[in-house]
This record gives structure tokens, C-alpha cells and sequence, in this order.
């Protein structure tokens, strides 16, 4: 199957007018039942078959006893049946001309002996049927734009530009979560099981070619072509970011991913290198994975590693610029003009720095001034704005202090007062920041004082994500960096 | 002062019988107020006597005009009074022999000139008139086990065993409401601000003789003498484990720390060498500095860096097996013995290597019998526990599904019922890692399928810490470690 039909085909897997669920069960809590309940529960528009011979229905749908019984065309089959009765189903899947299916099942070649037998005859069937075949063994595929969740779990994420592959289904499944609860906007989601016949690298290809993919990002253990990978790599990240965690880094992490997919994990060094070549970014942890992945789909991407940070109060600087010498990120000291833009707004006595600290200071436009002057300076390409949102949680706890006294002073009204005066200086902040970023084509990192790590607001400019810490705003800004840097590189 | 003197004036102004609001105020959103109702507003049971000259009553409190004016004795007296007020009202504290004093109030040798002899002032008088005195420009101290919180902004904190001091006041105050939202407990917390008299390590000294402490956690910029430190440090580490964030090691954030206190933050390699010779953990980040610091409060301390892993699915034991061997923690192979007792509950397929993979099985004994076998296994020091928790959260995720369908199959019944099983099932496996750590007096790490980070279950045995990611679990695991070889290697 050359490219181009590999790709239409996986359109009819992504985005399918009709799924047949084989194997589906309303026996709860089994696979057969998960997988057919998340796909009727999440707002499916197209056609959906259960496949049962033992059943003439199942969750209200008319059930057949088998895939050439369905009466109309069907774009894609999830397999959540046996092991040895795949084949017989895949057989039928080619005569009935399915052109994609998903084989949720396991017990083939991560078992050995009569699995891996059984392993490559289905890749035989598909090959020969001219089936896109995810898996097996994979926890299966999403959709967000096709409203298709193919998952043992709903995870009901929001339709956006964030795509991912996963060569593990427990933590494919735990990104895709985190996807859906923090509102990142999910394209697509391929956990690729064995990769019989579909390799993460062809999912990449065809991830890369949608144009609602604005970056994607992988986990993977071990790659069957790395020359193949590179060159595909090497044709996305000149259109969009890719991003990369390679585990099995380690010798017990190595070890442990040979047993665990079969796939030999090969030197972390030579990952190492051609991801550097072909400008995939790599991280080392989930967290890494996850916000990376969202900054660069949300946000401008910098032009290179210049930081300008504004803090409120002294020490959240202090370990931001620390922070950002460690991960190759550089403070450039304030240059005239930019003091003399500054003096403008702050009090006399401001330190005159970068990070420039704004001290006490409590109004919303002196901190979109100084974070707008950083941002239109030429010598930073991304600003870090610390400590300044979050603080409603401050006088929401302040209020309940309040309460607990008597009340005496300040009334309902008052304490109502400043709460909403308080949020709404933050929403001012925020949206100032969407509107900067979109101006300015500038990534604008925000560090809350909160507990919930990536956050994203959605202004009516662009979307604004927040951190906790300064550590992951720089983090994220050092892989950003790498990736402007890739893209000035490219001839 | 000696340190025994010094030591009985700290006494009384972290648990003191009274306490003096100097600058109380009862207008909204002004310092004096903001100190006043935080006092008030949490549980403190000792008397409070606002002073200003200019009322005769705030929040329902008789106020006097002076510290002399108020008819009984006062342990502490907090200071919100502008600077060129300060030296006379420390006269005055002197004269009623008033033993502590914390002055919130800013404008001294940050600022220069007058502000820096006004200093001066302040401190001569502190020493001739024997008050411990707290600052200049701090945002205070609080006392849980004291009910006391004189901040800006109340935090509430459970009692417990943390302390916290710090050279930040904007980090300080975050650090205490993470400490207060995640329920780690804490003891005391110390903003030392300018440390005109009192200096973070007479704080460290203080509170590693106090047995209500468990832990001690400094956010530090720079120390006056470094000597002296370390001796002290020295000792409390015998006893207690000391974990310290030093900022300003890279050169931008060296400069803005200097602008910040003022104080030269000096090489960081020095700081370094101190913190290994005398046994005090180092963290680079606000979030290592809770997170270390919370397991440390909380868990066994570890003997040494040897860790066994227990992973639902492959993909999150691989990473947490490259964490490991990034951060100088050992994943021993199993030993047959170990293979033998896992034989008798684990599938015959299972990996027989460290991480233990327990693939799909779902049963809270088999995960149980997995970690205690770890644990008892007297070749590790530590287990962390990957993918079992949270899961109720996957069930909640299906049950909206299911519900947005239509409910037909999964009656209500039903499916609080399975919901009802999870967390019953994850509340046995919390509970049982509880038993555990106490028996086996080694730490359990928990990583959960949640995005709140660090959070802190109290169980009827030891309590569990769980966090979101392996990567968490191996930097606090790795922080551990060097404590508990640092403590087998003292004479």
C-alpha cells in the first residue's frame, strides 16, 4: 500500500461514517461492553454494529451474528474478540472490503509460541485484504474531531489540534486523560499496540498531513525502521512540532521494555541523535510530554532562547533565572530603552533587572505593561509571568478567615467585592496576555499561585496556559526554544 | 543572648499567651488589618490587643494607643507600622520587657540609605533591650500547633510536623498554602525577611529542638555565615532531616537575588559542599522542596538508594526504571526467592523483573502481596507503586459516559455499585501500604492516575503520599536516599 492509499484508509479509521464493534458484550465490565459503551456515550454521529452471534441485541442496537452479516458498508472493525478467532474475523473484514480495523485483543506475539503464529498470519490477511490494521494488543484509537472514542475509558476531550501515539496503552490512555480533564483540544489518539502492520512512524505521517493537527506527540519504547522515522520526522517538524518521549532510556528501563513489547529498545544515544536531526523535541517524563505538547500546540512557537521574566516579589525570580541557565535559556540584562519604557509605569525604586520585579504593586495594566514592553523588546523571543494569577484562591481563603471571626468588618457585599475585583483583575491580565502573545507572536508563560500544574484559559485573543511553578513554565521553554531554533536552522 | 535564652524567646513568640497588632487597622485590604484577621480569623486562643492611637476599638477588640497603654503582659508583638515608626515602638516593647517581635513593615536596608540606619537602630535596640526580633520586611511566622497566623493571608494549615523557613516571603507564603491545601501538617513557619537579628540558622536551631518538628524545609538566598550554619545544621541533621532550596546558583539569578535581600548569595558550589558535609538535603525547585520535605514529615526514611517497582502495564515501569537511573536509585534484578513468592498470586505470564509487571489484573490482594513482597525483600530500601490508585476516576469518566447514552444496561444500582468497589478496592490498597511502611519502616511511593500532584492520604497505619507521576516519585525517592546513606554513615 503505497502512502497516499494508507492515508485515505486511515481517514476511514479516524473519521468513519460506520464501526462494527466484534465482540461486543453487555456483559458490564467486560472489554466487548467498555469499548462499545464509549463509542455510543460519546456523541458518534455515524452507524454502529455490534457483532455477537449469541445475541439479536445489545444496548438497544440490532446485533449480528457476524461482520458479512451486517446489511451496509462498514468503514472500520474493532476486534475484541479471542486471539484465535481474529484471523476468521479479519478474513471477513477483507471479504466484506472494511477498509481499517482496530484489534483490541491480546495474546499474540507478546505471548510467543501460538501468538506470534497467529500474529503473522493476520498480518498476512491484512496485507493481502488491503487493511489498515491497528494493533493488536493496543487499547485503541480516538478521534476528537470524529467524535470516536474506541477506548475501554470515554475520556471526552475537548476537539483541538493536540494529536497523540502511544506505544503503551496504560499511558496512553492516562495523556489522553489529562488531555480531556485540563481542556488541551485532542485531534487524534493511535495507541499501537504490537504494530503488526501499522508502525507509529505511519501514524505520524498521516497525523502530520491533517491540517486540524497542529503538533503531535509520542511515547515511544522502540521504533522497527528508525531510517524510515527520520525521514518522516524529518517532513512533519517542517510544517508542525513533534514530540518525543523515548523510555526504555535506562538499562533497567531498556530491560524492561524488551519484555514488555518484544521490541528491542535500541541505544538512547542513537534515539538521542536522530531525534536532534530531524528537530523532534525530546522529553524524558510524562509531565514533559504533556505540557510541552499542549505550549506548542496552543502558543506561538519562540524564535529562539531569550527569556524576559516579571516577577512578583523576589524569590519566584530568582529560581526562574536559575532555572533557565540550567535548561540553556538566557536573562538578557534590561537594555536602555526597555528601562526607560519600564520607569513609565513602576516605582521608583524598581530593581532594574531581568527578572524585573514588580514588588507590591497590585494593578493589572502596570503588569501587562511591563510583560507587554518584554514581550515587543527584540532581545527576548518569550516572557515568564510569575506570581500574579492565582491570587483569588488568596482572598478566597482570606474571605473563609474572614467568616470565621465574625464578619464584623467586612460585609458580604465588600468581601464579594474584592473577590470579583480580584478575578476580574486577573481575567484583564489574562486576556492582555492573549492579546499580546497574538500580537506579538510571542509565547507568554503564566506561573499561578495554584496547585494544579498546566492550566489553559481561553481568551478571546489566544489561549493562555498557566503552571505552578517556574520550573515548568522554563522547562516547556527550553523544549520551544529548541524547536525555533530547529525551524531558523531549516534551509 | 545564648542559645537556651534565645531559644525561651522563641518559645514565646511562636506559642505565645499574647500577642500585640501594632498598626491594627480597620480599613479593608490594609496591612494592619490583613495581620489582624488572619490572627483572629484562626482559632488563636491566647489574648490579642490591637494599638492605634487614632481608634478606640477594632473588629470588637478594645485598641490601645501605645504598647505601653495595654494593661497586661504581651508575649509577641507584631509590628505594621511604617519604618520611621519602628525604632520608637521597639523602645517600647523594650520598656514592657516584651520578649518577640516580628516587624512586617518594609522600608530598611532594602531600600538604603536612611532606611538601612534605621536598621541599625532596630538592632541595637533589639539587643539592649533581649527582644528576638523577626525581620524587617517579612511577611511574618505562623504556629499551627499555636493557632497563630500572623501573614498577609491566613493558610489555615493542619498542625503537624513540617516547618518551613524562608528568605522569600512570596515563596514562603506559597509553599505554607500548598502545605495547608495538601494537608501535610504543619509546625512552624519563619519569613526571616532582612534578618537584622534573627538569622534562618538560629530559626533551624530552634526548631530542630522542638519535638512537635519532624522536618525542617528552608527556601534560603544567602547566608551571613556559613560556618555557623553548618554546626548548626550539623546537629539538627543527627536528628531530623533538613531539606534546602538554595536560589540564585546561576549567575542571573545570583545578581537578582542580591538585588533582592541585598545579601551576597556567594558561590553555589560552597553552599553545595555545606549542604553534603552536614547532611542537609539539597532540592532545586519549590516543588522538590514540598515534595521532599512532605515524604520526609511523613514516611520511613530509607537505608539506602535500592528500589523495588510494582507497574500496572508496561510503559509507566519503564519510565520510572529511567528516572531511577538518571537520579542514582538502583532497581535490583529479583532474586529467586522474590520470583517464588510473587509465583503465587501472579498470572504464569508475568515479566519476572523489577518493575514487577501485574498487567491487567485487578484485584487489591494481588497488589498488595506484590508490594509487601518488595518491601520484606531485604535487597530494597524503598517501593514505589505505579497505576493502581485513581482508577475510581476512570469509573466516574464511564459512568458519565454511560449515562450521556443512556443508561439502559448500567443501572444506577450498578453502577454506584462498581464505582463503590473501586474506591473501596483503592482504599484497601492505601490502607495497606499504611500497614506496610509501618512494618516494614520503609517508604511506599504511590503514583496515582490523578493530576493533582502531591497528595497525602491518612490511613490508620503511617500515612500514604501519592503523587501524579514516576518522575515525582524518583526525585523525592532520590532525595530520600541521600539522607538515609548521609544517616548510616555518621559515627
Amino acid at each position: 500500500m503505497d502512502r497516499t492509499e494508507l492515508n485515505a484508509k486511515l481517514d476511514r479509521m479516524f473519521y468513519p461514517a460506520s464501526v462494527a464493534v466484534v465482540g461486543a458484550s453487555d456483559v458490564p465490565v467486560k472489554w466487548g461492553n467498555l469499548i462499545l459503551t464509549s463509542i455510543l456515550g460519546w456523541e458518534y454521529k455515524g452507524k454502529v454494529f455490534p457483532v455477537n452471534p449469541k445475541k439479536d441485541s445489545i444496548l438497544g442496537l440490532p446485533c449480528y451474528p457476524s461482520i458479512t452479516a451486517i446489511p451496509e458498508p462498514v468503514d472500520l472493525a474493532v476486534l475484541v474478540i479471542p486471539a484465535p478467532q481474529v484471523s476468521g474475523a479479519l478474513r471477513e473484514c477483507a471479504a466484506k472490503g472494511i477498509p481499517a480495523a482496530v484489534v483490541i485483543s491480546s495474546g499474540f506475539r507478546e505471548m510467543g509460541g501460538e501468538g506470534a503464529r497467529i500474529e503473522e498470519e493476520i498480518v498476512r490477511i491484512a496485507q493481502d485484504g488491503g487493511i489498515a490494521l491497528m494493533g493488536p494488543n493496543t487499547m485503541g484509537i480516538a478521534s476528537a474531531h470524529g467524535r470516536l472514542e474506541a477506548l475501554p475509558t470515554p475520556t471526552g476531550p475537548t476537539p483541538g489540534g493536540l494529536s497523540v501515539i502511544s506505544q503503551s496503552g496504560n499511558l496512553g490512555l492516562q495523556v489522553l486523560k489529562w488531555i480531556a480533564h485540563k481542556g488541551i483540544g485532542l485531534a487524534m489518539y493511535a495507541g499501537t499496540g504490537n504494530e503488526a502492520v501499522l508502525h507509529a512512524s505511519d501514524l505520524l505521517a498521516y497525523m502530520g498531513g491533517r491540517d486540524e493537527v497542529k503538533a503531535v506527540a509520542m511515547y515511544m519504547e522502540g521504533l522497527a525502521d528508525g531510517r524510515n522515522f527520520m525521514d518522516i520526522a524529518r517532513e512533519v517538524t517542517a510544517r508542525k512540532p513533534v514530540i518525543a518521549l523515548k523510555a526504555g532510556r535506562s538499562q533497567a528501563g531498556s530491560r524492561a521494555a524488551q519484555s514488555h513489547t518484544g521490541s528491542l529498545a535500541g541505544s538512547f544515544a542513537t534515539y538521542r541523535a536522530m531525534f536532534a536531526q530531524s528537530g523532534v523535541i525530546q522529553v524524558n517524563t510524562p509531565t514533559g510530554l504533556l505540557n510541552t505538547s499542549a505550549a506548542l500546540t496552543l502558543l506561538p512557537i519562540p524564535r529562539g532562547n531569550r527569556v524576559g521574566v516579571m516577577t512578583m516579589g523576589g524569590g519566584w525570580g530568582i529560581i526562574a533565572a536559575d532555572e533557565c541557565e540550567d535548561r540553556g535559556l538566557v536573562l538578557p540584562p534590561l537594555s536602555g530603552q526597555t528601562v526607560t519604557d519600564l520607569d513609565e509605569r513602576l516605582p521608583r525604586y524598581w530593581n532594574r533587572g531581568n527578572p524585573v520585579d514588580v514588588v507590591g504593586e497590585g494593578d493589572p495594566e502596570l503588569y501587562l505593561h511591563v510583560i507587554e514592553t518584554l514581550a515587543r523588546w527584540d532581545e527576548v523571543d518569550a516572557v515568564i509571568a510569575l506570581g500574579i494569577v492565582g491570587r483569588s484562591r488568596y482572598v478566597e481563603d482570606f474571605i473563609a478567615c474572614q467568616e470565621r471571626f465574625d464578619g464584623k468588618l467586612y460585609s458580604k457585599e465588600l468581601k464579594l467585592a474584592v473577590l470579583k475585583a480580584q478575578i476580574q483583575a486577573e481575567d484583564r491580565v489574562m486576556t492582555g496576555i492573549g492579546r499580546i502573545q497574538q500580537e506579538t507572536g510571542k509565547p507568554v508563560l503564566v506561573v499561578a499561585l495554584t496547585e494544579e500544574g498546566l492550566s489553559v484559559r481561553r481568551t478571546s485573543y489566544s489561549p493562555v496556559i498557566s503552571l505552578s511553578t517556574p520550573e515548568e513554565a522554563v522547562d516547556i521553554l527550553a523544549h520551544m526554544a529548541f524547536y525555533g531554533e530547529y525551524l531558523a536552522g531549516r534551509t
